[in-house]
């Protein structure tokens, strides 16, 4: 194989992607491992969901629906909207990633309240644009001043979370909308997690050309597997980003799941149910354990780990027990794990092995 | 809504997208037509390939593997190459998207033979770069010559299928490796169709860096609706190209199927060999009826219509009986029709209903 040739198509790459290297190889899955590091939600679906699904398995030689028309009908009918509000991907990655495209050229800027999503800076990376993330903690206020009159003004768009990953922190939909209103930029608003939270913003599209709310059907639809996002925004915002989608980007098998998922949220409301009083039970227990936990409006808890070991400590520890929770990249976040909220028997399972490292480290220390 | 946010937001696009106008409404589907149009395969999935899609719709609540390692690692054990050397997709038009966005600045070219997939246009037009399109008509010659030394030359890539899309027309591999030896451009080579065909270019991929293969199971593996789709080449080409793929770009039930179809290509035998008959039936009988037809490799006919009337004619009354036929949007072939070929009872659907309309066009004439 000639060097020189790979030399070749190498050089024709376009700017921004020239530096970048290949992706190495993927690593390993954690198999026979209980999940609680990427906020799935494990039950099985409606009946009336799988039944949808295994009806669009028989259609699997038509290509699927151009557009997502279906899906995006549903959508809009399920939340008030007009179908040109709503765009439909795979995951509301998908849309993140699209939206990426639409707005930053090399050399641009995108804000972030952070801590969150950190994947958004690869996203930025892969655009050549800068992501600029603003401080902002665990606070349940907006910071509002500095989205307006820092260096976020330069950005083309302003990214938050509500309630906000990984700190689970939710802001009074009224303080959204304050930022909203005063804003001339496109606020991207995630509410991945917004059906274990008292509000949403989705009421202010109609008021507002410059916000775009995502929804996913990941965290609360348990349907992460199966790859159902949702944008929601003014029709000519909209309207730019399918014009940059792929070609039939889901599948028949996604199509289906969302449009029947939409048709039976009510019976979600006892999984919600179980997740929130989980969730309060969980967080009492780790701050027993001696964690201390950010109030948590989301499928998750972030908790600080006792004095003494780091996060990255406990995601080891929990690992070998076969119980994964996340760490975060943040420096600010060094000494918390990130823990999902599963069923009952997972997190029985999760406080026993807590409970166990705990007891384990207690006569380390005392045979010491 | 104050339109001078609207303006705001609108003028923080990209650079390209700036000058795009939002997409339009959807179309309104064609419901119960017999689809002809665009090359599906309207046979049922194996029974085992159903097997493994109804496990994985198990898994629903679970994130698929990251980076699609399973399904890259059945690839390529069923291909003979390594993992590294495969990517995976929703179908071959997300890997397409991915090679225009990796390569391809604002005002850089591409080149594709001519006629070829129409949908390379929009995806030019998407980055901002020029699409050269190079004549090449129905031959079974590669014309070389033209893409060494001709405009193709200044092309960031170039672009061929073979069997080509929508001729047919297959041209022998020692063409493709000749070409892919003498230039230093990347080669994408769009093998769609290949299961119709008597040969593929897949074993240059070991000797040439600047080939990539593209393949998609939507085609001979009767599962478009699924979405699968790979891409074959140098490992720091593909790497690239997993790179500025979307997180999670894929569900369980394309990986699942994916994986499925890979471990039971036997099962498809019979159907590539059917349809290989049918193409032959119905290229006889449309012989008969007046039509003229470029032989064919794929499970399509190109079939230039009697002399007459045009190919957005007989469109339009073969769709008055419910059968749904494409045409091209390529000057040369305004008197084509391109027929995708599908069961027995279809095919005798079509040619019966061509056989009707030249009777009431006959009958039309000789009244008047």
């Amino acid at each position: 194989m000639s060097d020189a040739k790979l030399q070749s198509v190498l050089s024709s790459l376009a700017e921004v992607y020239r530096q970048l290297d290949s992706l190495p190889s993927s690593p390993v899955p954690d198999a026979g491992c209980v999940k609680l590091n990427t906020n799935e939600n494990p039950f099985a679906l409606p009946a009336a969901v799988m039944q949808s699904a295994l009806a669009a398995l028989e259609r699997q030689y038509l290509y699927p629906e151009d557009d997502n028309i279906s899906l995006r009908e549903a959508a809009a009918a399920s939340y008030n909207l007009s179908t040109d509000q709503v765009i439909a991907g795979n995951g509301s990655s998908e849309l993140l990633s699209l939206i990426y495209k639409a707005f930053l050229d090399p050399g641009d800027r995108v804000a972030m309240l952070s801590p969150g999503f950190a994947y958004n800076r690869k996203l930025a990376l892969l655009q050549g644009a800068r992501l600029l993330e603003i401080k902002w903690g665990e606070s349940c206020l907006l910071p509002i001043h500095k989205l307006l009159f820092g260096p976020a003004k330069e950005a083309k768009f302003i990214l938050l979370a509500n309630p906000n990953n990984p700190t689970g922190t939710f802001v009074p939909i009224a303080d959204i909308e304050g930022l909203v209103a005063q804003s001339d930029r496109l606020i991207v608003l995630d509410e991945a997690y917004v059906d274990f939270a008292p509000d949403s913003a989705l009421r202010l599209i109609n008021r507002y050309s410059n916000l775009l709310v995502l929804r996913t059907f990941s965290k609360s639809y348990a349907a992460a597997g199966i790859r159902v996002g949702f944008g929601f925004g003014h029709p000519q915002v909209i309207g730019r980003l399918r014009n940059i989608q792929n070609l039939f980007n889901m599948n028949v098998i996604g199509h289906a799941v969302g449009v029947s998922i939409l048709a039976n949220r009510a019976a979600y409301d006892e999984n919600h149910r179980h997740i929130k009083f989980e969730r309060e039970r969980v967080r009492v227990a780790l701050s027993q354990l001696g964690f201390s936990t950010t109030p948590s409006h989301a499928n998750f808890l972030l908790a600080r780990v006792p004095a003494g070991r780091d996060g990255t400590w406990w995601q080891t520890s929990l690992k070998r027990k076969k119980i994964l929770v996340a760490v975060l990249p943040d420096e600010s976040l060094e000494d918390c794990i990130r823990v999902s909220i599963g069923t009952k028997p997972q997190m029985d399972g999760f406080l026993a092995a807590v409970d166990d490292i705990i007891g384990a480290e207690m006569s380390r220390r005392s045979a010491v």
